[in-house]
């Protein structure tokens, strides 16, 4: 019998507010180029003073992933924090209106913290660095976890930026636990490399012990098992878990799996915004996961997600991705 | 002496709501397709929760074009009321931003009224669907407007919709009085057409007695002077104003001045989302009058920056609008 989610994700409830910036910006105001760094409220204001007109979309890394399932047809939901203000509002209205569940309570008004925003600075080299405020988003609880709908789901999909905030860890090890004890799999996108370099025990132990698909790209599985030569991360990560699914930029994706090594190939495509590039990989590589794709045309799904999102501003999709899937021959 | 502003704009304050229909949505959800409609916020729930997925961007007809004229380095202002919530942060900051001045005090959050909010539906054709829920932007009254700005501004500039709205007429008779009694000229956009029935005289009055540009297009002149022949309308317009800028689509625009009519052609363009074009005429336009330019040049600058809104999601510019004025010969 099948379960009624097939993908949960678990992830920082964010709205991105992007802007174009001009080269200079980034060193004149201290923001690490290419990079996700955590800021507080106030350091939020201070360079959202300094940015130029921005766009709002939703964003956060699980919760584009899950959108990009959702409107490929995929049962899924998401768990994440926002308040009950105007961007959480917006937040929820965009994923449940592109099919995904949203049950999380949404956090008082009277909460101190608001809802999470990144600041998404794109460089002309569309290159983007971002600055989170987490808010409200930081205090996901074991509370927040439904067991019952971790238990029904096919996959949860973790997001290793969450790891960062007081509750995580007891939050993710209950969310394991209970998808795991109902023969759920879990997987985890290792995020950004200084978010492994925060939690690189953590993150190794959940490996280890329960993570049955990893979604990364070079520089992360670099900084995770600390050796600059990608092929030997690769093995050793291979070592640990069933499916590796590295992405290697333009180069596309290495996948390993069953002690082989794929290589899925990225097309050429022009880099207007490089936000949720990881994302979307994960995306279409879920899709093909779950619908029984041989190992190189799900990769390659990944890479033809990955490509539409960065062809555009903001990392949800905005053209039909079972099309593009179909144009590319994949289907 | 130069005065401190060239033009201050004053219309409806709003963040745009940006979503893509299928065809059949607008007339399932009976709404009026190409125009633009008031809704409570009861209606303005109803609707969000059926449209898809959407993008946030500072919106506001006369707040794009002065966002517009501040790119281009002109010296502009703009009044129009926000609330002190997280849409109205956003809604000051994009205008700051872009260099234009906002002083208006924003509505305290104990307002009942929100944020003004415009849903742009954007059918497959690229035509736009608006829903506008005013909020506190209706709430606009004499004691908003401060007169020493409107006897510093070279122009005001008096966006149509803002008649819509228990205290706009005052407003703008204080604007016009403080403007006109210091030198200053008195521009007025129309708007849309069913804006133009709901204030007919109070339109033709103002029009008369105090209007020295007006922007239009076809419909709303046609609208305003209740006759089919767009040359009569034209010419019943041209006889009361001393300049008429009215657009005609892709057939770029007729300017009435000083007993002439002038064809301004625009270029063709692939629409994305018709949002804002005659908004940013209007911006294109006032840099030519500003800088001296003739009228020719001066309504094909107005085509040229309405050809850059239409090409892209979102009403304010995205490109350099002086550079595409100069790649176009107009500098």
């Amino acid at each position: 019998m099948s379960k009624k989610y097939q993908v949960v994700g678990i992830g920082n409830a964010v709205v991105d507010v992007l802007s174009h910036v001009k080269d200079g910006f980034l060193a004149e105001n201290g923001i690490e180029k290419g990079i996700m760094t955590l800021i507080d409220l106030e350091r939020a204001a201070q360079i959202y003073a300094k940015i130029g007109p921005s766009i709002e979309i939703s964003g956060g890394s699980a919760a584009n992933t899950i959108a990009g399932l959702a409107q490929l047809g995929a049962r899924t939901a998401y768990i994440g924090k926002v308040k009950d203000d105007q961007l959480g509002a917006i937040f929820v209205h965009d994923l449940r209106a592109q099919g995904a569940d949203y049950e999380v309570a949404l956090s008082p008004a009277s909460h101190d913290a608001e809802t999470g925003r990144c600041m998404v600075m794109v460089s002309s080299d569309a290159e983007r660095s971002m600055n989170t405020y987490l808010g409200v988003s930081e205090f996901l609880t074991p509370e927040d976890i439904d067991s019952a709908m971790m238990a029904d789901a096919e996959w949860i999909y973790l997001e290793g930026y969450r790891f960062d905030g007081p509750d995580s860890h007891a939050a993710f090890a209950k969310a394991i636990s209970a998808c795991k004890g109902a023969g759920g799999r879990v997987s985890l996108t290792l995020s950004d490399p200084f978010c492994v370099e925060r939690h690189r025990e953590a993150f190794r132990d959940m490996i280890r012990d329960h993570v049955d698909l990893l979604f990364c790209n070079e520089h992360e599985l670099r900084a995770m098992y600390q050796d600059e030569d990608l092929g030997v991360v690769l093995r050793l990560a291979a070592a640990e878990v069933d499916t590796v699914a590295c992405t290697v930029g333009a180069d596309g994706a290495y996948i390993w799996r069953d002690g082989r090594e794929i290589h899925a190939p990225a097309d050429p495509v022009k880099i207007v915004d490089a936000t949720g590039a990881g994302d979307l990989f994960a995306t279409g590589f879920f899709f093909g996961e779950l619908n029984g794709y041989d190992t190189l045309t799900t990769g390659r799904m990944g890479c033809v997600a990955a490509g539409e999102i960065i062809s555009h501003i903001g990392a949800r999709p905005e053209a039909d991705l079972k099309a593009l899937f179909a144009k590319h021959d994949l289907l």
